[in-house]
């Protein structure tokens, strides 16, 4: 970046200019200066090597809002990312410039009950890059607290250190349905967010995953990526009892969790009747905000619905599992791009189109 | 019973026989013989003292049917009860006529995982007190294993005995939910389970409890019950935003649990928006099957929705609470009839019509 | 303090000079000035009130030490504390001055593992109240994290405030412990962390709490403040066969959970023989720091020990408690002296005697 | 087994006897007539195929006590076992007559409340092979409650499937201390019950596992077998802090959960000292009764002691791991001896022997 000769970033007297991609409205995304915030004693800095578009990036760049967040000023985008160590803050023993980490976006107030209870996603005064009116890490550079920028072993690379932060979305919902070897897992959703969850239910140790989409195409992603079985459903809520049926024959014994990665009514409608009694629906895609289900004959089971939001203290046990060999993020990544004004743009187009993309990595 | 002259249960020369109350069709109860089983090694044969109705013995009686149990033969019915020792199994050496028991009504198989994990509510082989095709027990005598009759202490009244079994709903819902002195507790419903998990909730220690019904008389009762606060509402799923207001208004802090006894959309609607982050929805009540409900934002602030199935391991501490003073039952009871075919009928119409019939109650 | 006329602490030009009780030496308190640090944005500057004095206290008095840590500077002691907010930093909404307010001791990193898991007592970057090398809070005033220190309601003293430190470890203890509604629960030791711990328990739910002791006067003690009974023991090792006899007698049934508030030889193995197969011990007291004990069989019946350290998160519990009623601390406070040189030696003699004060407080 | 000519075991009449091998005195064993009982509807009759030497076992044949538990009458000794089917009991569908099945050897009464809550390994009534009064499996064939036999799918080997009983030890231990894919083991000896408890937490998902011994050969067959390190330790109790440096140094991070599958002062006190703060100390092997170990100074740290017994639930996931090859025990079957007197005179002192023995079978 920047060697031999100007580039975009750079002042005329070779002082570095920080670039990001800032969101300006909808469909509008423009590489601009972006002043970096003082580094306080407990930050780092840190060069910006690889950065991933999320859907929720999408979502924003299309809308200027997501969930109940909308964005009002123009934010710098970008939350899925990995870099280099430039320059660390005067307490800082456990980093040093040239470290290569990947970077947990969120940072809480530890403050409050929720972050004391060791809840901090949770958190109502959480700071999150991308999330308004907070800027992302589609960047040049960023500046950020020390505890959340942790080291990458030397086999594990800047792009899958990026993956972090999808992985812990699938890490994270792993924890919180308690999955491990006696765990049957069925994941509705073959997308992103379905496929890196059946990679992490592959590392807590699952047995057996059988995996549920529309797409053919993503279900022979799934079932290279390790799925035992998969089962190419409609989009038809009156199927949804012979459905299970398929489903409950691709798993050959009960469905212990359920993890709806896509969060429609059907989905979910599917997830609830097909896991055993005593079992447990995780919800993690959005799909649906009001949801239709058969949840009374679900809870009559004592089949638990459990939410999840986003992650905390995963980043150790993905590198952990990038590092062990336990999971390979790699074939995740379909695409990647340089960060120029013109390569941005694409990547979003390419990251919007769905078909085959999966993750859309920038290399900066 | 049967002393002095010969009633009906009592053959002419002086042998009992052993009377019950069955279900024969639609809105069709006639006491009739019925013959008890065998009394095996662990068993132990109980003469009934009181029986309770509970709502599912009214759906039965209206409909020949309760969730997806269906009445295909007579059946007698009842499961709230408790009565006196009569003979005890060859085996049995914690029990001796005369004993004042209360029953816990399920017989599970011991063989499935379910039940070596020790969650044999949900035993798929259970054998439960007048659920089809099992006979129930609003009967003179019935037989019944040992391990399954729970001695009371003289300061627990056999009425209060046979209310073990509907405060068992309540203390079951307290303990997957994980009540205690931190919880603070709302009770959507003020219905006679809603009223049973109010008493349980105390007694695990809830702080405070604000408890939600249309019907002003009900809260009244669950006022007089212990409720810290009640709030009236309406029936019209639009006012689910500003009732939420309200309960918190009452509430003055965070809701930590919600159990929805009533189990109909807008009650669990508005069991999911009033719920804290990192709170817990415990569906009790089963009003609809099908539900159209906030699910998804629910679950992005890892509200966990959790369900319930009648109970385990309930009777030793609902007769703690009972002996201990922490729960009084006998509020609730507000009826009482004789087991005479004329009372019988009555007994049910009274439950049925609901208005101010809280929990009616058979004296054998 | 200080208004008409000029104490120590105040100095010519009617600034307050701050005061405060350090430690030079075995057994060497001086009440000297004591500088107070700036007031950071999210600090609160505290006029103390009531302080009490603590086993750890008195301990550092006589030796300059507790467990390993070491006073190797003089240091300010005193950590059982409550006040009255005089100043606010920039960024604190939730207190203003005048508040009462009981104080945290322990302010923690909120960067490690530990923290960010919620375990923030194991924090291994605390900062504790007269831990060296930190100061105490025996003083007229001190500065402190706003989110360590909790508003006491208006029936809630200040002395009651200075006790939800001791209480907390008996909280603590409860919670790891998961005392509820139907723990039994056998409390050795009644100095005043059995103390605590026995009225912790009780408003957790326990339904049945024997405690012992060497010492009669405990004993009555114990009894005054709830136990349902109470066992004389000698402090012979030899004896703990029998007496766990006599500890099953008294408790009826079995004992579920049982709390070593003392520590030694004999307690633990009294302890550890004395708990149900499935039951737990937890470790409170620290008399002995390695112990012979059967260790072995305890863990052959899955007698789990449990360790404890401090608290996390109690106060606002604590609060409860006290304001509800639930726990009455104020039998507890036995001896009260005022913030001078003579006072201060005098209530340490107090409390170091032993005898019959159980908790010796400050009113300032 | 009795082909071609009569061997003992068979009658003249063709009807075969069954032959058992009797523990009769100190070092005396002796094949015998076994009588079966009867068959019962719930049951199942095996013919015993595989049967695996305990330590257990050769205790009883040393001293024919072992734990509190004393060998009175004869008793047919054995309980590590898999076999097939010959005769199913009238109410059994899930197994046919040549089923090769793996036996789970306790037979829990379901009637107290360890069993009704799940812990039916801790039933005081238990019935289990070779326990006294009740006898063992090493026979041709026994009758055995059908739930505990547990198919075996096409690619384990009965010597596998009797091999499940000493896994299960190390299985119950993984769950009791929650070994997944965060926590790094350390393991305290390597014997048999090390070297399962490795096993089992490696497929639990442990990233780095340490185990220690004061044996080169056994570590080296740990080493074989999976450990990521081993450290050789001295029998010296002095050396203690010496030797917590070198595992801490073998391990390269914290260690979160400490086996002890020794059980004597040293590994105990080693285990305390060596575990994180937070961790736990899980004490499987059972060396001393009484132990003298720094309990104190480790429950400060809240490093949490939890016990084992036997283990519950665990057959069908054993085969899971052994049939998916997460676990592969072939490699700790070292000897193997046929089921005659001289035979299995030879196993038991080879068993006896240590040295290079782990796990002696004999093939029936």
């Amino acid at each position: 970046m920047g060697k031999g000769g100007m580039s975009h970033g750079e002042t005329k007297d070779g002082e570095e200019e920080n670039m990001a991609a800032w969101l300006l409205g909808v469909n509008t995304l423009k590489i601009q200066p972006f002043k970096l915030p003082c580094l306080g004693p407990h930050d780092v800095r840190v060069r910006m090597k690889a950065v991933g578009i999320c859907g929720s990036d999408v979502h924003y760049l299309k809308t200027m809002k997501c969930a109940h967040f909308v964005v009002k000023e123009p934010m710098v985008i970008g939350h899925e990312c990995a870099g280099i160590i430039e320059e660390v803050g005067s307490e800082i023993k456990s980093l040093v410039p040239g470290d290569r980490v990947a970077l947990e976006p969120g940072i809480s107030c530890w403050r409050c009950n929720l972050c004391k209870e060791g809840r901090y996603n949770l958190c109502p005064d959480m700071k999150f890059f991308a999330t308004p009116p907070v800027h992302g890490s589609l960047a040049n550079q960023v500046v950020h607290p020390a505890d959340l920028c942790f080291k990458l072993p030397d086999n594990v690379s800047l792009e899958e250190g990026a993956m972090c932060e999808p992985l812990s979305v699938g890490v994270h919902a792993c924890r919180r349905a308690n999955i491990g070897p006696e765990t049957n897992v069925l994941v509705m959703g073959a997308g992103p967010i379905g496929l890196v969850t059946l990679l992490a239910a592959r590392a807590f140790g699952a047995p057996r995953i059988v995996i549920v989409d529309v797409d053919e195409y993503r279900l022979s992603v799934a079932k290279d990526l390790g799925a035992d079985e998969t089962v190419k459903v409609s989009t038809n809520l009156q199927d949804v009892d012979q459905e299970v049926v398929l489903i409950h024959q691709a798993m050959g014994t009960g469905v212990d969790v359920t993890f709806d990665c896509a969060g429609f009514n059907k989905t979910m409608s599917t997830a609830l009747s097909a896991t055993r009694p005593g079992g447990k629906v995780c919800l993690v895609g959005m799909g649906h905000n009001e949801m239709t289900v058969p949840l009374t004959p679900a809870a009559a089971r004592e089949v638990d619905v459990i939410g999840v939001f986003r992650y905390k203290n995963t980043w150790p046990l993905c590198i952990e599992f990038l590092s062990s060999g336990k999971i390979d993020v790699k074939p995740l990544i379909t695409h990647r791009f340089g960060f120029s004004q013109k390569e941005v743009e694409e990547a979003f187009e390419t990251s919007a189109s769905g078909s085959t993309a999966i993750k859309v990595m920038f290399n900066l």
